[in-house]
Parts: structure tokens; sequence; C-alpha cells
């Protein structure tokens, strides 16, 4: 079972006229990711590869004109997000997988570098557009993080579009969710009499573990922004709350270092706190972006037993997108058609 | 309007027999918090405030007894948390405060600091002591963190006693709730025009903003681990979880560093990720225990505009306890007697 990542970086220097705050404040940097896990080789024809890319160029499009235009990082990362949301093809928004109960159950997460201010939700059934509600709980209330029908009133209340639970519904997860609990199945006899016969589910199909879309941007304001957005876990149980609307596990900016967005294991990810880490290896110890994403993809994930990887962007625009590919991660794709392996 | 922490520390060092795991091992430390905002002043009769006193020494004898006799940092936190859980004292289990709905909605969070292994379970309803979920998740789940009706089901799954919400009524919290309405409506009003009229709870009455109970510990095995529990915010709004089950926020522990579990405004504590930055400050900028958690409560959290506490143990049973006292925190009370202001 073969599975791709796409990983489109547009990478957008402009050396233009040099100004008072310095050259370095009119480049712009936005990367993202558009998840894994679901992406499998045997049904990628080269139609759906094709799509997966046209979304991806548009996500990255849509923060491109927003940024070259003088936007902000924030703004950029959000409508990213919202583009991959709104295509059936990635594990976020309208392409969420289905819990164990056949529901699609949504998490998103979005931070502002400059203000650290931040937003998250968990456990959302019928907002359209998660990462929207994660910007107004940041913006629009004093709480940093809203969950379940609470968050739902909230996102109602500030005018967000609300969809029915059967918005989400995707022929495809469903299929994905019948696939996990034939495994789900068998793994718990499998299981039996082990320390571990709980009925949680069990790291049968790692590649149901993944898919969450994400975005990171610095923009010409010299700001930061981390935008991440998920439908969690396939066959998820016990209303199971991966990293992502974990504010420095699955999602963290602060223009002091820079922006991270995460996809990949959850459980590990927020054992680690993966995304405040990195940016602590910068500040505290004075790590450049590379040494701090590869020790936290490279050496701490896995070390302790988990995989994934990151997306992120540091404040001189410099971007890193490691991950550890345990059998599981096969390449990239740039906006250049270049293919890293 | 006047308030207390009571903060008791049990610093117990056993240099009896020197043992082949070094003479560091054979001490052992607990600390716990009983948090605050809804022990004022004017309710504190010599009555009430001897009943406090009462119910955190039994927390603390509880897990003294434990930690005495070689049992683990784990078990030892645990049962302390168990005990103020049970009291109708303290803002967490049985004297949780009430939401706007009028329900008392429970979070909770666990941490070995030997095996970075954690459990949380945010907004739950009907578990009678949180902080044993959260145990469960960690130790018989995939998961890290459970939230709702999901987390509920596990944890009756797991054999733990589950209670009819009326189990959490206490009618000094419902008298709380109904003041905290007051204010908000009042608040509401005088909110109006401004940029955030959103009906979300603002910081009226901070006292209610807090509350929240907590243990860290090292055992004479030399291990670390932390535990939190809290009803949250009275009057909070729309799912609102705050970060004592966000792993990282709230509760954090690493047998290379510290154990940590914090009390305040929320909100913050997630913002700057508060326990594990300590816990980096110290591993990779070297600063001792007290420098790292007075950095994040003296500086990090004001300057941001919250507030808060927490308790901290490093590996060599060093004890911190900051509290930045904009205004409300007053003092602590150690076992010897001794209130610290």
């Amino acid at each position: 079972m073969k599975s791709f990542v796409f990983v489109l970086v547009l990478f957008i220097g402009l050396s233009t006229q040099a100004q008072n705050n310095g050259a370095a404040a009119q480049k712009f940097t936005l990367v993202i990711h558009g998840g894994a896990g679901t992406i499998l080789k045997k049904n990628m024809t080269p139609e759906r590869e094709k799509a997966y890319q046209a979304a991806l160029e548009q996500a990255l499009q849509a923060g491109y004109t927003i940024l070259n235009s003088g936007g902000t990082a924030l703004d950029a990362v959000e409508a990213a997000v919202k583009i991959m949301e709104d295509s059936p093809l990635f594990n976020a928004g309208k392409g969420a997988v289905f819990t164990n109960e056949g529901r699609n159950e949504l998490d998103a997460a979005i931070m502002n570098g400059k203000t650290l201010e931040a937003g998250a939700i968990a456990s959302v059934t019928t907002i359209k557009n998660p990462i929207m509600a994660a910007r107004a709980v940041m913006e629009k209330s004093e709480h940093v993080m809203m969950i379940g029908p609470g968050a739902e009133k909230f996102a109602q209340q500030q005018g967000l579009q609300i969809v029915d639970p059967s918005y989400f519904h995707t022929d495809d997860r469903w299929r994905g969710l019948q696939r996990a609990r034939e495994q789900d199945s068998l793994k718990t006899e499998l299981d039996h009499g082990s320390k571990k016969t709980t009925g949680v589910a069990q790291p049968g199909n790692r590649d149901d573990k993944y898919g969450t879309v994400g975005a990171v941007a610095l923009d010409k304001h010299g700001n930061l922004a981390a935008a991440t957005s998920t439908g969690g876990m396939t066959n998820k149980k016990f209303g199971r709350v991966g990293d992502v609307p974990i504010i420095g596990a699955g999602t963290y900016a602060n223009n002091a270092t820079c922006a991270i967005s995460c996809t990949g294991w959850g459980e590990f990810f927020i054992r680690l706190v993966v995304a405040k880490t990195v940016s602590d290896l910068m500040e505290y110890k004075n790590w450049n972006l590379k040494q701090a994403t590869d020790e936290l993809i490279m050496k701490k994930v896995p070390q302790l037993g988990g995989d994934g990887g990151l997306i992120a962007v540091d404040k001189n625009g410099n971007v890193a997108m490691p991950f550890n590919t345990a059998g599981m991660y096969r390449g990239y794709i740039k906006s250049d058609g270049k293919a890293v392996v």
C-alpha cells in the first residue's frame, strides 16, 4: 500500500525596492500541505493525480494573491486551508473521514505569530469551514478553544455557514470507514488477551491515521501565521482528538521564530508538543529552522514510536518540511514540478 | 473582593540508606494546589478555612503514603487530585463550577515524566473522577485526548464510576453561576457597541476564571508526574476548553526536566504553552526551575495580559510555585503553617 504526500511550495521573494522596514520584510512565503493517508497509489489514476494538483495549486494561488497584494499571513493561510476544506479530496472539511460511529468530526486551529493569538475548535459536525470557525474563536471571543455543540452554536452566531452533517459525506471516505472497521474487528481479535483490549483503534492501517491540511506563511510585513484543519482519524472512537486543535502540538506561530503546521500520528505530536518545541529550539537554543524541525521529525517523534511531518517557515522566509518516512511517505511535488523523494 | 490560594507543600527527603540508584533517587516530593477563585475572604469563616486545610492535608497525606512506601509519582498525583475532586470545596469533580447552561463540564490531564505518556479528557459531565479517566486514556487506549460523550463512554467501558450529572451540583457553585450571569448581563450591556460584543464571557469577575486542582511529584525512583483537574470557568459558554486538558499548556512532565501543573487564566496558558515552555527553558537553555517558572509566570503571562500560577518540581526535588498576583492572589499556606504572601 503506497501513498503520497503532496507538498507544494511556493517561495516567492520580491526583492524589488528596499524599504525602511528592511528588504526581508518584502519577501513572502506560503507553504501548504494536503496531507496523506488516503492518497493511495492504487487509487491514483492520472485524472485523480491531476485533480489533487489542481486543488493544491488553487489553494496556493489563493494565498499568493493575498500575500502579493500586501495581505496578511493570517488571511493567506486561512484562504489556502479553506480551499482544501472545500475540496472532497482532502481529509478536512468536505473530504473528512468518518468516525467509528459514521460521523464526520472536524478539528481546526489557527495562530497569529504577531500577537500570539490563537483559535481552535474540535469535534464539530456542522461547520462548513472549520478553519473560519477557529479564526472566529480567536478574533471574536475571549477564548482559544471551543468544542462540540457549543463551538457550533458560536459559529452560527458569528454568521458562519452551517451545513447538515450529510454535507461531509463522500463515498470514498465511507468506504474507507468500512475497510477500517473490518481491520479493526480483525485487530481486536488479534489483540484479545493482550494488555490493550479496549476496543480502541489500534494502528493497524496506519494510513488511516493521517490526512490533515495545513498552511504556514510569512507576509510582506514580516508576520507569520499557521493554520491546520482535519477530519481526524478514520474510525476514531470515544471523541478522540488529535494534535491539530492543540495549540503547540499541531499548530504554532510566533514572529520571533517560525510558523508550523503538522500532520502525522497526532498522539505523538501532542506528547512532544512538537510545534512549540520547534519554536523553542530556535528561541532558546538558537538553532535554525532545519535543525529544529529535523530534531523533532527525524529524531524525537520516531524515537517515541510515532511518525509524521510538518511544514514550517521562519521569520526570514526559510522553509522546512521534513517527514519521517517510516514506510509511509513517498514524495513531494513542488510547484516547479520537481518531485522531492 | 479578596481571595486566597492555598498551596501546601510537603517536601520530604528521606536520606536514609544510599542505594545503588543514587541518594537523589531516595528523595521524594509532592506539591499540590487547591486552586483559587471561589475561596473568597468574605465567605471564609474559620470553620471553612479549617475544612480547606483538612482536605488539602488529606490529599497530601494520600500522596505521601504512596510515595513513602516506594509508590510511583503517577499514583501519588492521581491520589492527591482524586481527593480534591471528591471534595465539594474545590473547582474540580464534586465542587465544579457551572457553565452558562447550568451544567458541570469537567476537564483533566495527567502525564508520566518517565515515558512521556499523557492522557486528557475534556467536557465530560458524568465521570465522578476525571483524573482517573485521564489516566485510563493514557494507559488503556492509544489516544491522548478524548472529549465529551465519547470520553464518557470510554470511561464507562473502563469500569470507572459514572454518576448522574446532578452529583456535581453544589449550592455554592449554583449561586456562583447566578452571580456570574448577573455580571455577564451587565458586562454585555457595557460592551454594547465595542469590538467584542459576542456574548462571550468577558473577564468581569476574574475570580471566576480560576479554580483548578493539581499535583506534581517526584518519587523515590526519580520519576516525575503531573496531574491537573478542573471544572473550568464559571458561566463558560460555547464548549470553551481551557489549558487544563491541553498537554503542554496546563500540564507537563518529563523526567529530564520537571513536572508542572498550572492554574490561572487558561487562554494565556494555551497561547504560551506554559508548561512545556518551562520544561524547554530547562532543557534547551539550562535554566533552573525557579528561573524557568518565573520567566513564564512573572514575565511572559503578565506581558500578554494574563495571570495565574503553577506548581512545579524538578528531577532533583526542587520546588517552585510562582503566582503573578495581579490583584488576585493573596497568599499561600504551607504545611508548616507558614503563610507566604
